[in-house]
């Protein structure tokens, strides 16, 4: 068993990773953190009642080192690179779930803010295990995806040989309102976003460099990625419907049957995908339909796992010399 | 036509007055304020771009008082008794929608706090038209009644004559997120209640002693009133399910047809109610069965037009003469 | 007045034509009817209790030629062409809101079924009245748009002589459940499509050819359409996004504010619409940004108001020379 | 391990007892059916795409002796009777989730139909572990309770010995659309229940036998159960809210954890509950507050779990010596 530490334990992503880490096999969870801490996990998270309940400690890095050998942060970006760098030193593993480690430097500085700790960037793998799997193996800093980088490059990556890249990619993204955080703001009020849907941020969004930045390094080709995100009146999932245009007519299914055989975590469906049937798990489904040299990609993920806490489970694992999918929810939240 | 303010244009309810009020044939809306006032009201209340458009003003007593003949003062308690105290003795008529001018003297600063305007307690009229048709056509200051009141009592008053008082009535509340009002809160956090139900403050809420006093008025019997209120995972309308127990069994439909035979604004039907049917509409909807001496009362309205900003139209019209159904909403928000 | 029958008052249009009807200054009800008729029309929308009742007939031409001298047919398609030509004969005006007369016969047949009414076919006018105000005015048959071709129409009219027609126009739609017909199927169960959303018939749907042949008419060009329809957990409401490539880049809010400068229905925001704010409304609310030469369009309706119903009053409005917003709901259903 | 069989797998129950025995290290599924039977389970339930398939049968008694040790059977009642019946003369253990065999043979055909399996009627168990825990270990029938009679008998019996009975017990139940069941029928379309809730059979619901039994069985009184169930606008969850009458004041919480003290699914707490801590789980969340001699007791299941399969499954695990809680679901579908 591995002792492993939660830092950010407030959030839906934090309280997620509880949620799969109390099962897993491989992982022993010796600490739980937040940035102010708090007198009980189960006061935190009244579900976990009767479950789990220890202490939440105010997050300290001499402390998580003492009692976890590898560390999940939940944090958000700019909170999370002193932590990282900071655990690191002490010989922690981290798996970082926030933006901090994504991206080169000078595409990080442009989008978010200085860099505190450059000294790691350069080792950090970024935790898409399709991608990375044998790197992520090997590492001790694992920068996990974004939800919308995620569910969007698992459905590109299959076809950026086959795309004209002359020609805009459109990416309509689609997200449940647990993508927008705990916090209490005026697109999070239940009166807002209930039988209501809006785009916010279209064409800006920061994850367009993240996309563009990853499918580079795969196929070595630029890609214009336009991003437009929308507010959805549910709680949990994430749906992206990607447009663009091909070099020549293409049989996607077959494509993407071959480009994922080994790939335990992703479903390939002959007919559109739905948000809920991934719900839950750490699946992402995906459909694609081409017409002439038209291309249409339909990808689902549950956002706060598969578009975070899961896959960073599944990171941990393969840090770990676990089986991928070790501990990993494969059942989803249906009906 | 009567030139009227309505103080209090930011939430909710004062946008329902807003809508109500620019369709209506006897009014004219000539002053929207808030605590604070704002540039646009349009910017306020987006869905009004194109219909309606003024300064915001910061409320004052003075100005409120050159420009209007009547007042709508859709505030939180406190806050209104102030305002209310020096529009009267301005010569303005006021509806207020907040709780400060319900409830005799005591049983507010009971469960409020201390009155600041106890001049004018005495002179409000509780504005349940129903009830009180004649004593708010002559009065200048209405107290309009709160949502759970108005329900619970348009259910009640058809049988007080009939309730066995020895036993308690119990209230079963459920109310749309809209009832929370417009302030971001866990509680109003769309993750929160969304595919969620919870009651709060049971037993112990406000509006029970509202709802007793004016049975007791009504009928000179001291009730046991037992009310416990839920949140519901939708944005308008509140139900109210009455359990109570009878000296007798009763026809109790053929009791609410006599006693709403002359009302406008309620209607009854031989089967249960839905929250949907009453809203955008004044209406409220009433359902009962009777078994044996067990009396099962089932009633709905728009929490925040029946249950706030159409009544205080209602109101309204009947303190200036107007007949009491002039530009009333009444077709429902359905499908 | 002029006197005017519903054909099809069973489904949500019929009812949302009933709702405006019933208030409209210039016309009058004299019949109600659906295919197999019913004994009372509150009966079957029983939301309408109180507000109208009156017998519903079985559709029949020669009874609604004797009562009406305009009909709303809000039948399916198919259903209305047979009484469409019978009641054209009768000398009624109407405002068929299927898709019978909306598109060239070929086009028609080769997306529907063989036509059975050719002879009407020529003059039948496309009802949106920001393309043929001057043609409907005229007309005794009007053809009423689909909702999704309404918003998307709205949304690229302007833009038209600034797209590369060499690039493909994708188009991301998305529909509340009221848009699936009052017809109990598995996507219209609640369980199925509540927390849940996903597209269906992508890049086949109906609507591309109406879409594509009044681009045409309007501009001249042949546009490669591809659309992708979703389904939404919310019940009223459609959000179009619209995107495509350029000539050269532009100034999208200017151009929108030009091209719409006279058009009472349609509202130009400076930032992404929500499908709230028209909901309840005739409006047609647009947004559009412009990165080089990327445009993104985001449009926003209510699917069964502008997108059928309000839009058929309009119609009937000018085909009878009463103004335009005669009558047309512009109060929108919120909160 | 045991090889267990469902059968009734294409609704909401069947699919809960497959995802929970599908890991469960005690039961192996060797038979899902239906009455029809089907070619693929992943094809009637896509969600357990890349999980589990398996061809499902056509329900046949043979078949399932051949298969299996135990059988669950999720059908409608009536239905159930004949196989259960069939597959104890075979000396296969039964769970039935049907009503068949919860009540007195009395009681059941005034309330449903004439019973066909008489013989076996008597040895059912009542399937509500907190109640008959060591019956259910020597049975092999048990009759699995409802949902709603669940969480009301859960709520109510540590309380019977101090309810006046000379007062009614009235149950204001809230069910989410899932309790419906899979058909598609007006009541669970979209639209009609979306921004609604309504009662359904006020005070005449099939449940209030199956209570007032239970209750009478533990406690030798007979209470008068008054019983009214509403639908609400969420897929899964069920909250019932219980008034009565207490012959003196106690305290409900020291009662509550004293009665469920060694019971593993049931947690107390000390303030109000919501539906969504237990869904996806097998818990029964129960609050109470007592007033002078008023009881409120407000408890919340997951409707098609604790509800039915998790409950089930509990059965199961106790008919066959294993412990109460092994493969038991915990952790809730949050946020």
């Amino acid at each position: 068993m591995i002792d492993v530490a939660i830092v950010g334990a407030s959030g839906y992503t934090g309280l997620e990773l509880i949620k799969i880490l109390l099962q897993h096999p491989g992982f022993n969870i010796t600490c739980v953190a937040t940035s102010e801490g708090a007198p009980s996990l189960a006061g935190m998270h009244p579900a976990l009642t009767g479950i789990i309940d220890m202490p939440v400690a105010k997050a300290d890095a001499d402390e998580i080192a003492q009692k976890a050998q590898l560390a999940f942060l939940a944090l958000p970006h700019k909170a999370s690179m002193g932590f990282a760098g900071q655990l690191l030193e002490k010989g922690i593993r981290v798996v970082d779930l926030s933006a901090d480690y994504r991206l080169a430097l000078e595409t990080y500085e442009a989008h978010y803010c200085p860099h505190e700790d450059k000294a790691h960037i350069a080792e950090a793998v970024y935790g898409l295990p399709e991608l990375y799997r044998d790197e992520i193996a090997g590492s001790r800093l694992v920068a996990n995806p974004g939800c919308y980088p995620t569910a969007t490059l698992l459905g590109l990556l299959p076809f950026t040989r086959y795309i004209d890249e002359r020609f805009p990619i459109f990416i309509d993204a689609k997200s449940g309102v647990s993508g927008a955080g705990k916090k209490c703001t005026h697109n999070t009020h239940f009166v807002t976003i209930n039988e209501n849907i809006f785009p916010y941020n279209p064409l800006m969004h920061r994850h367009q460099p993240e996309i563009g930045e990853k499918l580079h390094l795969q196929s070595g080709k630029s890609f214009d990625i336009n991003f437009v995100p929308h507010l959805l009146p549910l709680t949990r999932g994430e749906m992206i419907d990607t447009y663009c245009l091909l070099k020549e007519e293409i049989d996607p299914i077959a494509i993407l049957e071959a480009y994922y055989k080994d790939a335990p975590f992703v479903r390939i469906f002959d007919r559109p995908v739905d948000i809920k049937s991934p719900s839950g798990t750490n699946f992402c489904d995906i459909y694609a339909k081409c017409v002439d040299r038209k291309l249409y990609i339909n990808s689902a993920i549950d956002n706060i796992l598969r578009g975070a806490s899961s896959q960073a489970v599944v990171n941990a694992n393969l840090m770990c010399g676990f089986e991928e999918g070790l501990g990993i929810p494969t059942i989803a939240y249906v009906p």
